[in-house]
């Protein structure tokens, strides 16, 4: 029988009480990033330079949230600092969890699929993690860490569904807030849906929260229109980092309710927002980076007059090679301010 | 006969009023940048990114005032929107001043020696500027530069040697002291000392302000060492930025009186600090927009203990393809927060 519905919304999804712990908790361990205002033909935008947070993205957040509440806990304690923990995940989240695990002395184990490319196996081993290599694909590699956990005692830490993490990315919209009080709306984009699950739990409707999706990784977007959690096939030039076949269970209900809209842009739209953000800014970000902005500039979602808009750019694990510039450094009708 | 050394100490060598009126000239111009906290070794630093200006680099702070205040007077008024505006720089001051000028509708013609990269000079032209290639070396393509400013009665921008010019980079000291009102010491990379001559006008010994120049270019360093300005030969890895032959005599009497200290790094310690900051922050930054840092990493300068230290990321007009990563993302004993 299905939860009575009502009960449902009663139910606080994330309260911004977890929020404000998770800021405490790891306010000596990430950076506070700074914002910056500029004006794209006219319309005034804030940028959130999360690409500059630690281990390369906002992922940072979570992790050490995560682990410092397991070292917290004392039933979690001792397996965190003798088993370690457990992560799948050759990209972002993998890195955020070996750092955090790093700096806080937890042996870090990291499930990636035989396929992760070396350069990104050596990061991991730089920062001291295990790298467990299993099977061929993301999913494999998922299983075999959770058996991992299960045999070994480790403690996980989930890439997006799971509290801490949650709360960890919720972190970015609770900084933002205090650093620019005044938005009216913020673009978001979304793989897992960690990161916006925390951010419109934070936001609670007070700010519009737009998620935007690769249209090759639309799963908050097919999720929304179906009314529950739907697979779909990531693939597409962000699938690296936006590239989740699900979004997660304990997001999609803060979605449901304090997701304004979820857009979809498309490859070529991150590519030219990537470009853009390095010719005009000179940000170094990744794809999954560049598509919260994709959609500003592309056209995808247009704010309503005289919006203040603000814009989260997410990651910067990017090779800076492919920044190399096709055009000019900067047009004359460019970014202005 | 020399002037009166007591008559030269009394006059007012840059008011800080002169860098209020070009804050307030530029403010819908050029970009606040924002400053970020960040922890090395247990040192806690702000780092102000001006690598993210408009136009890639400091220098459009100067060349917006410059225009403006021509435009402002009745005496330059026509000659700027007629003539237009004169500068000698392929590198950031001629992008800046081509900028400010496509802005300011200001026709900009901009002198660079023949040998100047094609890619510089498509730059300059994809800004709207006209290009002149004058001579093998910018000592001949500036001596161009004046001879067709006499000629046509265009205004002349100087890359730092100019109050104007002083001025605007000083607005940089200006917003960091309303960022940060805490600091003990900031550095400051020189070349021709246009952005620290505005920086040591703008705190006046409050705060202590570091010069940190490539010891293959010590042109200020020389300077202060010989009680008057001297001629260096730049080379090495920064001079496409911070390679003057000399200091600005409009600078030399602040940087007498107001400049604590001159400390050199070498080629290597800039490339470090260079690779650094892309690997620990994910800032994209050029050698002479790493300078000031390299002085802290590689110990040139030591602060005292418990000081708050500011470092000026001042330019990021690199070719991102050598920032490609020759060492893991982050190490464990890395940047903090």
């Amino acid at each position: 029988m299905p939860a009575c519905p009502i009960m449902r919304v009663m139910q606080p999804l994330l309260a911004p009480n977890e929020i404000r712990s998770a800021h405490a908790r790891i306010a000596g361990h990430v950076r506070q990033t700074p914002v910056v205002d500029i004006d794209i033909d006219g319309l005034r935008v804030n940028i959130k330079l999360e690409c500059l947070q630690r281990s390369g993205s906002f992922k940072a957040r979570g992790a050490f949230n995560r682990l410092l509440a397991a070292l917290e806990d004392p039933a979690t304690r001792s397996a965190a600092l003798g088993a370690g923990v457990v992560a799948a995940s050759g990209g972002n989240h993998g890195i955020a969890v070996a750092l955090a695990a790093a700096d806080l002395g937890v042996p870090a184990h990291v499930f990636v699929p035989a396929t992760a490319p070396a350069a990104k196996q050596a990061r991991l081993r730089a920062l001291g993690a295990t790298v467990h290599l299993e099977g061929q694909r993301y999913a494999e590699a998922f299983i075999a860490s959770q058996a991992f956990a299960a045999e070994t005692g480790a403690i996980v830490a989930h890439a997006y569904d799971q509290d801490e993490i949650l709360a960890g990315q919720g972190t970015v919209a609770l900084e933002w807030s205090q650093q620019r009080p005044d938005l009216d709306a913020v673009l978001i984009a979304v793989g897992g849906g960690g990161l916006i699950g925390g951010v419109a739990a934070w936001y609670a409707s007070r700010t519009q929260v737009i998620a935007v999706e690769p249209r090759s990784c639309p799963t908050l977007h097919e999720a929304l229109a179906a009314g529950r959690i739907v697979d779909v096939a990531p693939g597409g030039l962000a699938a690296d980092s936006l590239g989740a076949s699900r979004v997660g269970a304990k997001m999609f209900p803060i979605a449901q309710r304090h997701v304004a809209q979820a857009v979809l842009v498309d490859d070529g739209a991150i590519r030219r927002a990537q470009l853009w953000l390095w010719r005009e800014l000179r940000l170094a970000v990744e794809p999954g980076g560049a598509a919260a902005l994709a959609a500003l500039l592309d056209g995808a979602w247009r704010p309503a007059p005289g919006a203040r808009i603000g814009v989260l750019a997410c990651g910067a694990n990017v090779d800076p090679a492919t920044l190399v510039e096709p055009a000019p450094l900067e047009s004359a009708t460019g970014a202005k301010r």
